[in-house]
Formats: structure tokens, C-alpha cells, sequence
């Protein structure tokens, strides 16, 4: 699933920009392909079109897309996306995560721990402002720092003036900055959800297949003030879903993207920032799998954090198949290549010229420092070597009332003011949290430290004190008081000294490890500043060869896409675009309906009153990448015609390259839900909401 | 499970002597440890008792051990040292692996398509003659290519002479060399195996751990002139089983253990060999569980693929976390910290002190050595970028022609005149081969590679010819004519011209790798020589020290261990040494008769009919390894009473230090053998056969 993990992101590499082909493009909402529309499809997107669009669109920080779709504050968005909740909200008596959940009554819905949504209100270039605070005399490091200055200021101006979390956004690589208002939705409570084994049909087997045979939904509803919000701009919901052919829109925050990387970046990525991530999550699937094993108990807890290690798993290895098909990686050569060699015929004509072809040398070394320090990055600031949640929470707490001391610019952009509400809203989740996962996992990853950077080295023997993996991981976990929401508020409020007096053994741990953190990671944040001034003067020369109507690399902001609802050939076979609830059953069937393709007890039991003939998924070529899961797909009335999910295999190269011979979105058809909805789960009243019938 | 898995194998570092604790050591058959059975348990062994239980004791090429029990050739050893014949019958028709087989006469015992049993028949010091081919002169190259061509002239003229297999072993690293002479049996039919379920009931959880319920037994017989065999020498199965306290005996065929390695080797193994190794089984068994869950027929097709890979992954983790814990690790240095002071307070008295101490820095170089070459040796030459049965048939077959065309012995090992019949037997195996799993592991192994040396290494770029692995894959698999078993035999015979004419693209891929595949061998085979040469050395001077009464590190050669029956304490709990039937029932019901905790249908119909108060599994404090799966348990009188199975999870750090306070070895009681037999299975003439009740 196309989901943005924490993995996946840890992966993301850099931002530039592409040349459109096809239906190619994430395109900014403030710049849409209205020439591509006009010509293909003979399609206008009026002003007023987008800003509905933009506006009835919202983004999860639990790492995926969504759209409101009731007036009264009903928001869609994937299964997989809400799972994080779904899991938070479940305990060994209840598994809504397993089970399934619906809210017969807004009385029932059910409160989420730490969701937050957010809807883009507004877009202010500031571009000029952020540039004018770099003088051309700084090096990479005060240029750095008077980024983070000018940027923290911006948004903390913008913040207090409108209360709107204000983002700047860093596009085509420094190219342009623009600050994004939000409105923040935190009151956020769960409607409805389908059992996991109808989301996730077909489990890892089917993951980023198709066909397929999923419905992967889960509804909220954004409150204010205790009552559900009122939300303008909400989608129609439109009952009969696409059709073959039809142009459809996708509107969602595609994660990231790494289109136009420089090919010294994208050789590291192939050889090894790839195959070291692929060695975690082979690494963490075995180990939470094998825990899953030993009672229904441990799987009800490990499922989501598994579910996400697996989907990251094949999310990779799709890319990293990518990288290692010659024909590809030609390609990017190619196109590297080429730019270069245009660079070079016009070296005499402006500074900018020379300037793009010294910036690939000057990538290649920054990368090669980042290279350098990544063993210390990944595994002590990246917090690889202490993958527990308690871990996290120490973190953030000993960072919290240093960052604060300092002046707000100056800060780690975590701990800035326009963060503190997502902090806060992270560091106080009263997510269950059990002791024998987390010493699981920190036994795991202090492992993974120790084989990685020598179990004789000094730092590894200080974090370890003496004791195996095992045992220091149980002593740190049944040690640490950081489970008590009321002591970390505790913590929280106070300042580093009353971190120190705590003498907690997970807090001592993160204050010795935090100098050789902080220090690895502003070497990689240096490099990183220097890779993107390089990566600006690049795009300048190419801004000037090859004009700017284009779109820039994926960020986890809105963007639109848009496509042709179509299948594909895949050896020698069509591969329709749409499923129907027939083909469920029938693919049980075929696996003696075993698991990961039994079919949930409801799904039996109500076969005889579905319309099996009712779309189920379809695919289109939009162009989607992870965090665009649970983006809306809609129709050129602006009208909600399905829900995307997934991308098929074929899709995962696109993190390099957009293709559409074979390269598919994979979404839910709208007809499929409201099916659903009235005659398996008995949500009349809810599919009445939506379908505007009750108002 | 402790079988001797070809991974496992492959990690095995070295071999030298310890002096031996408690009920420790992996006894020599012609040197057992008379003085510490009569101490401690007043028992003395006598010629023809060992005789006797030395000749009823089988090794299997599988990897695993057992025993004769009947004279009609009947031989027992573990269902997953089996699992290797009952995969290979199996197929989508019929599961021998998972459903279990019983053949009700000897018309229906199914002949096994590439198993061979070694019975032990004679052993013959060659210790001088050894020795006295290797002059004082000799660089390491030399002396390696003298000691195998001694090593392959007496095998060669004792095979000649008797006619039975002959294999020259290695003893505490070259202070001693023996002619162990087996007899072989090729004929080897399936007479009984249960359900894999049954058989190793609890799967990946419960697997190296305890208490158990498992009937993890596998029955064959042997043929001669296809004729069951008269067996002479075969154990008297004691229906009753062992008593908590018995002294007990095990005698099997311990696959390595690497007890007194010297810290550079431990060192390097804690650093680089098992995290390495444990990055392969991470990315196997994910690999192999992913295309398990697509299907059922693809499950079975990996069942025992995949069962290896989880196995070997708990053991190695077991093996990685006993170096990781610093007691056993700073005990592992204080021992030779002290053997290196007692050495070098002798350094005056003899030079055979000198050497000992000169002999560490040696081993630390080879090891060194060995360590730069390891990645190409590892890759090409052990085939870790090659995993694909295919690609082994080309290894095999590129090579026979080239190496029978050298005198016997300057030959590589395996392809000297004295393995020639265990080659074959791999060679023309008739197993299946299926194309998709083959493209699937191959695809995988191949990236691995390419992660490992770079997809810009020139080799690599030859290896995939331009390719993406799964294309290149595909394109070998489907390309090759190696799963023609008339082909393979046609080339065997022929010579290496015939090889380079066949244009097999397999084939020609081995030739390509041959040269660098060879080249790395012989530097890893001239160091491992060298540190043979210094361990020898460290040898004497510790013989000087302390006398040579102790037990060589284990080598895949019958030894005799012995221990007591009797539990554990665990978290404070004590653990029960005995399991019961009702105990099965019980664990099945907590677990909601979940997969891996279900219960074979047979055994749920048959609950009423069981004794449920029968002795099922049981644990005694013998010290075991990875290739004593199957080992016959005995008692005073010489009579079966068990087989071992596993090991539990604190037996894992044997391989380096033995300890009797919670580590067991665990096996299946001769009681529960006879009543399930009887009762569940409806082999009421097997039974009778066993229990001497038909003759």
C-alpha cells in the first residue's frame, strides 16, 4: 500500500524537478497542467473548481490523504491510513483494527489519540523574503542557519496573525518557497471501519497487485468545539463510480518523490541506502512475524507496526528493482547526461551554466561526507539502533527544554513553535504500549547497532553497560517511568535539569547518546543544505534551457494528478480495469478461502443480497506515489468517484520515473462503498450522509 | 530443530579440543569418558557395549543422525531430518511432508531419491602417515596440497581394499588424524512419517524451545539387493521410556562446534560472519514466506525450504546473541588470556610453547586473509549470489570433468574418487525442480550479489549480462536444459569440451564465475591451512599444559554424549523434565487451536483412545549440537529410550561453551512412539516390528 511509513520517508532523497509526459505530474494546486487538460481532454479547471477541490482535500499526519465528504464533517480516507488509530483504540478485549468498527450513533464515535488533519487554506509565495536572508557570502552551514531563521520566522508571523499551522515548503529544491496555511482538525473521531480482512484482502500477497478485491476505507468525523465541524467544501459523492475511459483527478499529498536526483545520489541509493533499509525491514518482518506466531495476542499487537514493515518491505524492493534494471538506470543516466551536455554548449553564454555543472561535483561530495557520517546518523540520531516507542518518547523530551531555550529560528525544526501542537499531540498519545514488544524491538535494534557499528566500539559499549542486547533492552523498558503519561507531561513541562534529576534509565540513555546524535546530524543537514543550494543551481540552468511548465518533486503537500481509468497488458494478457464483488468471491475460492484470502464472516453471510455484479476496484494512470493513499479520485464534476489505495507493482519505479504502459493507481470504486455499507455492515444511516440523502 | 541445515554448515568455524565440565563434551567412541562415568554415575562402559551401540548408530547425508531398530533394517531418526526425502516424494497430488505417510506393507515403502546412510564400521589411527607427508619446509600451499593428496591416497587404497566409504577426519585441528570407514546404504525406502504438524507441532515459535509436544520421528528402512537388510547391530526399543534422573546416552553425529577458537576467529564471527549470515536467512525466509502466502500450492512447494531458513535463523540468533552477552564472551577471553600465560611461563622450557604463542598472530593474519576475500568467496564460490539447485547442478557439473582429469589427489574434495558416489547421488537426484521458485531464489540471490560487490563491479556486470536480476533470472531458468535428468547424466560423462558445446546458459554463466570462484577458494582453503598448522601448534603446547584427556570440537562424527534426565528452573519456575499427551491438548486449547498450535485431525479423533497421561517429550543435560538431530537416547542397558529433536533456546551457546544449568537437549520419549503409533496411527505391525513383539 501506498501509505508514507516512517521508513519510507526515512528513504526520501531529495526534490528537483520533471518534464511531463503523458499523464505524468503531481502538479501544485497554485499551477495546474491546464495546457495538458485543454489538449488531451478538452478540460478547464476553473478557479473555482481547484479551490473546491484543495479545500474539500486533507492531509493525515499519520501519513496519508483523505476528503471530507459530508457537510457534517464525514472525512474518507484508507483503512491502512486510520490503521494507526484503529490500533491505538484497540485492546485485547476490543480489536477494531481486527474487527471492525461502526458508530451506529455520533454518541458511539469513537475519539482518535493523536490523529491530526490537515486542510490547505491558503498559498503565499515567499520565495523573495527566504532568499533575500542568504547572502551569497555564507557558507553551507550560516546559509543553513539562516534558512531555518528566516523560514521559522515566516511561519511563526503567519501563525500568530491567522492561528493557522503555516509550513513553509521548500519546492524545486530551493527554486521556491511557499508558505502553506492549514486549518488543524484535532478532534478527530472514528466512524466506521471495515474488518482488516476486507481492507487488506489478500494481505502481503496482494499488496501493490492487482486485481484486486479491497475495500480499504475508514470514515472519521472532524469535531469542533465538542460538535461535529461544518465543512463548505465537501465532495459529492457520486453512487455510480467511473467508467472505462473516463478522465478522473486525484487530489493528495504524495510523500516524496526522486525524479531528477543527481546520479551520484541515486548510485548511493542502488548500492546502498536501499539494500541497507531492505536489510532492516527483512530484519524487523522476521522478528515481528516470529513474535506474532506465539499467541493471537502478540499478532493483535504487532499487526499494524508489521503491516508496516511489510508494505515498506515491497515498496522498496520495487524501487530498488527499478534501480537495478538497466534500461532505467540508463535512462537517468541519459537524461543526466544530456542536461550536462546542454549545460556545457551554453557554458559561455551566463555564470549560471558553468554554475549547474559544478553544482553535480558539489552533490557528489556532499553525499559522499553524508556517506560517511550515515552509520552514526542512521543508528543514533535516526534512532535505527532504538526502535521503541519509549526510546522516541525519551528523545523528545531531553530534546525539548534544550530546543526551547534556544531562540525559535535556531531550533531543530521539530521543536520550532509552528510544531509544537503535532509534538505535543505525538509526545502525549495515550497509544497502549506493552512492554514485552517494545523490549522486542529494542533487543532487535540494539543488535542491529552493535553488529553495525562493532561491539567493541566505545559509544556501543556505553549504551550497552556491560549487558547482552537482550538484557539491557529488558532493564531499560521495566526501568524507565516514561509509560506515565503524567510524568512525561511532567517532564515536558519542566526544563533539562529536572531531565537530568529524573535519572530515568531511558532518559540517561538519549542524554548519552545526544552530542554524537546532534553532531552526526548536523553534518548530514550541512551536506544536505549544500546538496540543495547545489541542486538550486542546477535547476536555474535548467529552469533557463528547458522553460518552468513543469511540477516539482513530491513533498507531502497537495497536489493534483489525473489519468484515464484503463487496465493494462501484463504478459500478453489485458488486465481490465475494474473488479466486482463477484471476482472476491471467486478468488476465495481458489485458495480454499485460507488465509490471507478467507473471506470475513459477513462477507458470507450477506453474499446473497450483494449485487455481485457492483465494481469493486479500478485502476487508472494517474500519477500517485506513497502518501497519496486515501486521496480522492474524482470526476470532471469535482465529484468523489472512488478512494486511492495502492499502486500495482509495475507503479513503484515511479518514485524515478512516471510510466503508463503499465504503471497503475489502484483505487476503490464509489459504487463498491455505498454497496457495502447498506447490505454488509447494516450502515444505511452513514451511506444516507454520504450520499447527501438525510439532509 | 538441531539438524545440520546447509547453512548452518557453512557457518561452522573451526575445530579444537576443550577439557571438559559437569556432563559435557562430544565423546570419541575409541577414547569415551570412562573416568567421569565411573565417578560421577559408577557406570562403565564396555567394549561391546560401545561396540554395539556404535554400529546401531546411522548418519544421514541429510544432515542429521539415527539408529537401526529392527533387524529388518528399520531406522529411525527425526521427522525434519526426513523432511528433506518426504519433500522430494511429495507432490501437488500427494503431501508426504504434510500429511504423513505409512507404508502397511513393504510393498508400499517408498524408495528415497537421494538419501544415503553411514554406518561407522571401523576407525584407524593415520595420525603419522598424515604427518609424515608434510615436511618441516612446506609453505602453507605446499603443505595443503600434500596433506590432501596423502588424505585422498588413503581413502583411496582403504575404499580399494574394503569397498567401504573412507573418509579421513581432522581431529583437534590436526593433532590427530583418523580413517573412519562407513558403510553405506543408497537403498533407503520411507516406512513412516507423521503430519509435519505433529511432528513439529508449534512451528517457528515453538521451535528450540520448552516444554514441547512433539512426535518429531521419521521411519525407513534400508535394502540391500532390494531386500530389507539384515541388521545385526540394532537397538532394543524400551517401551517405557526414561525416568527423571536416568543416566542416558546419546550417540550422533554433532555437526561443529567452535569451542576453543581463537578470539580473532570469535571475534570475527560475533562481527562480521553471523550478522552476515543472519542477513541472508532474514532476506530468504521473507522472501520464501512471501511466496509461500501466494498460494497453497506454493507453500508446499517451500515448505521445507523455508523450514530450514527459520531454523538455522533461530540457531544462528541463539549463536549471535551468546557472543553478544559478555559474560560468556569475557569468559571466552579469559580462557585463553590464561592458556596464553601458562604458555608463556613455559616459553623457556620448549619451543612447542613458542609456537603455541607465535601460532595466535597466525591465525589472526589467515583470518584476516580470509575475511578481504570472504565477499567474493562467499558470492561465487559458496553460491550465495547463485541460490538455485539449477545453478548448483552447472557448479557440479562444470567442474567434475575438469577435476577428474587431475590426479585424485590434487582434487578438490568433493570431487575425489572417494566422494564420488555421494556426488552422483546429489547429481542425478530426481527431485522436482520448480521453475518459479527456482526464478524467485535465484532473482533474490542474485540481488543480494549485486548489493554485496556493486552493480558496477565488472563481474557482476557480467553475471547479469545487461539485465535486472529477476530478468536474468528468468532467462537462465527458462533457458536451461539442467532440469533434464538424461542431460545432466550425458554431460557427467562426457568431458569439458562437451561442457563449453553445450551452450547451456547455466553453464556457461559457472564457467564465467569459475576463475575468480576458484581463485577465492584457494585462498580461503591455503589460510584455512595455515590456521589449521597453528592450531595444531596451539594443541600441543595445551596438550603439554593439560593433558589430552578431553574431547575434540564436534566434526559431523559419531560421539557419544551422556547426561541425566532432569528438568530446568526458568524465570524462577521450575521446568518439568517430562511432557505428557495432555499436555499437547492443553497447549492447543490456549491457542485457540490456532495455526502453528492446531492439532492434526487424526489426533483430535483419537484424544479419547490416547493414554494422556504418556511421557511425550523430554529433556536431559547431554551435550548436543546441530547434527545430533535423531541421535538415539539410551539407557544403561543400551536400549532406545528417545531421540533427540532440539535443543532448548539456552542450549543455542553451546556451540561455544557448554553449561548444564538451563541448557538440554530435547527429545521425544520412546513410550510416546509406541502408544501414537498404536493408537493415532493405526501401525499397530510397525509398532510390533519396533517393540521386537513379531520376531
Amino acid at each position: 500500500m501506498i501509505s508514507l511509513r516512517p521508513l519510507a520517508v526515512f528513504l526520501s532523497l531529495g526534490v528537483t524537478l520533471a518534464a511531463a509526459r503523458g499523464d505524468e505530474g503531481m502538479w501544485l494546486f497554485n499551477a495546474p497542467p491546464k495546457e495538458q487538460l485543454q489538449q488531451k481532454y478538452h478540460f478547464d479547471p476553473t478557479p473555482q473548481w481547484l479551490d473546491h477541490l484543495q479545500k474539500a482535500s486533507v492531509r493525515f499526519n499519520s501519513g496519508g490523504s483523505g476528503s471530507f465528504i459530508s457537510a457534517d464533517g464525514l472525512a474518507i480516507t484508507n483503512h491502512h491510513v486510520g490503521a494507526d488509530t484503529l490500533q491505538k483504540l484497540s485492546s485485547a478485549e476490543h480489536n477494531y483494527l481486527h474487527d471492525g468498527f461502526y458508530a451506529r450513533t455520533q454518541a458511539d464515535e469513537q475519539r482518535a489519540l493523536d490523529l491530526e488533519l490537515n486542510v490547505l487554506e491558503s498559498i503565499e509565495d515567499v520565495t523573495e523574503r527566504v532568499n533575500a536572508a542568504i547572502k551569497p557570502s555564507m557558507n553551507a552551514d550560516a546559509a543553513l542557519t539562516a534558512r531555518r531563521a528566516i523560514i521559522a520566522q515566516i511561519e511563526k508571523e503567519s501563525k500568530d496573525k491567522t492561528g493557522l499551522r503555516s509550513n513553509v515548503i521548500t519546492l524545486y529544491e530551493g527554486g521556491s518557497y511557499q508558505l502553506y496555511r492549514y486549518k488543524r482538525y484535532t478532534d478527530v473521531r472514528l466512524v466506521f471501519a471495515p474488518e482488516q480482512q476486507a481492507a487488506f484482502y489478500g494481505g502481503d500477497p496482494d499488496n501493490f497487485e492487482y486485481p484486486r478485491y479491497d475495500l480499504d476505507i475508514c470514515i472519521f468525523r472532524v469535531y469542533e468545539h465538542d460538535k461535529p465541524a461544518h465543512i463548505d467544501n465537501y465532495l459529492k459523492f457520486n453512487s455510480a463510480g467511473p467508467k472505462e475511459g473516463d478522465l478522473v483527478f486525484v487530489s493528495g499529498n504524495p510523500g516524496g518523490t526522486d525524479r531528477e536526483l543527481s546520479l551520484s545520489v541515486l548510485t548511493d541509493a542502488r548500492d546502498r541506502q536501499l539494500p541497507q533499509r531492505m536489510a532492516v525491514l527483512y530484519r524487523r518482518e522476521v522478528n515481528l512475524t516470529s513474535y506474532s506466531e506465539r499467541s493471537l495476542e502478540n499478532a493483535r499487537r504487532a499487526r499494524d507496526d508489521l503491516f508496516g514493515v511489510q508494505n515498506s518491505r515491497k515498496a522498496l524492493k520495487g524501487r530498488l528493482e527499478g534501480l537495478l534494471d538497466p534500461p532505467i538506470f540508463e535512462k537517468l543516466q541519459a537524461d543526466e547526461t544530456k542536461l550536462r551536455q546542454e549545460m556545457q554548449a551554453r557554458a559561455g553564454q551566463d555564470a549560471k551554466f558553468q554554475e549547474g555543472l559544478a553544482a553535480y561535483d558539489k552533490i557528489a561530495a556532499a553525499q559522499a561526507a553524508i556517506i560517511k557520517t550515515a552509520p552514526v546518523y542512521d543508528y543514533y540520531e535516526r534512532e535505527l539502533g532504538f526502535n521503541s516507542t519509549l526510546a522516541h518518547y525519551a528523545r523528545l523530551l531531553a530534546r525539548a527544554p534544550e530546543e526551547r531555550a534556544k531562540p525559535n529560528g535556531e531550533r531543530l525544526p521539530e521543536f520550532r513553535e509552528s510544531s509544537s501542537d503535532s509534538l505535543e499531540l505525538q509526545l502525549f498519545s495515550t497509544e497502549p504500549i506493552y512492554d514485552d514488544l517494545e523490549e522486542l524491538q529494542l533487543t532487535d535494534s540494539l543488535t542491529d547497532l552493535t553488529d553495525h557499528l562493532g561491539a567493541e566500539d566505545p559509544m556501543v559499549k556505553k549504551v550497552l553497560a556491560g549487558k547482552s542486547p537482550a538484557a539491557r533492552a529488558t532493564e531499560l523498558v521495566t526501568g524507565t517511568k516514561l509509560k506515565d503519561l503524567a510524568f512525561r507531561k511532567k517532564l515536558y513541562a519542566g526544563d533539562s535539569a529536572a531531565i537530568k534529576a529524573a535519572n530515568d534509565p531511558l532518559l540517561n540513555l538519549t542524554l548519552l547518546i545526544d552530542p554524537i546524535a546532534r553532531a552526526a546530524r548536523k553534518t548530514v543537514d550541512t551536506n544536505d543544505e549544500a546538496k540543495q543550494q547545489a541542486y538550486a543551481q542546477i535547476a536555474r540552468a535548467r529552469f533557463a534551457i528547458k522553460g518552468t511548465s513543469s511540477y516539482p518533486d513530491a513533498t507531502f503537500t497537495l497536489r493534483l494528478a489525473y489519468g484515464t481509468v484503463r487496465g493494462y497488458e501484463e504478459n500478453g494478457k489485458q488486465v481490465p480495469a475494474f473488479t466486482d464483488f463477484s471476482g472476491l468471491y471467486q478468488r476465495s475460492a481458489e485458495h480454499q478461502n485460507k488465509e490471507p484470502f478467507e473471506l470475513p464472516q459477513r462477507w458470507i453471510a450477506r453474499k446473497d443480497q450483494l449485487s455481485l455484479g457492483t465494481n469493486f476496484d479500478f485502476v487508472c494512470d494517474a500519477d500517485i506515489i506513497g502518501g497519496n493513499s486515501g486521496s480522492p479520485v474524482v470526476n470532471r464534476a469535482g465529484e468523489f468517484v472512488g478512494i486511492i489505495f495502492d499502486g500495482n507493482i509495475q507503479s513503484l519505479v515511479l518514485d524515478y520515473v512516471y510510466d503508463d504502459a503499465q504503471a497503475r493507481a489502484v483505487s476503490v470504486d464509489s459504487a463498491a462503498i455505498g454497496e457495502a455499507l447498506r447490505k454488509v455492515y447494516d450502515a444505511g444511516p452513514l451511506a444516507d450522509e454520504i450520499e447527501g440523502k438525510t439532509k
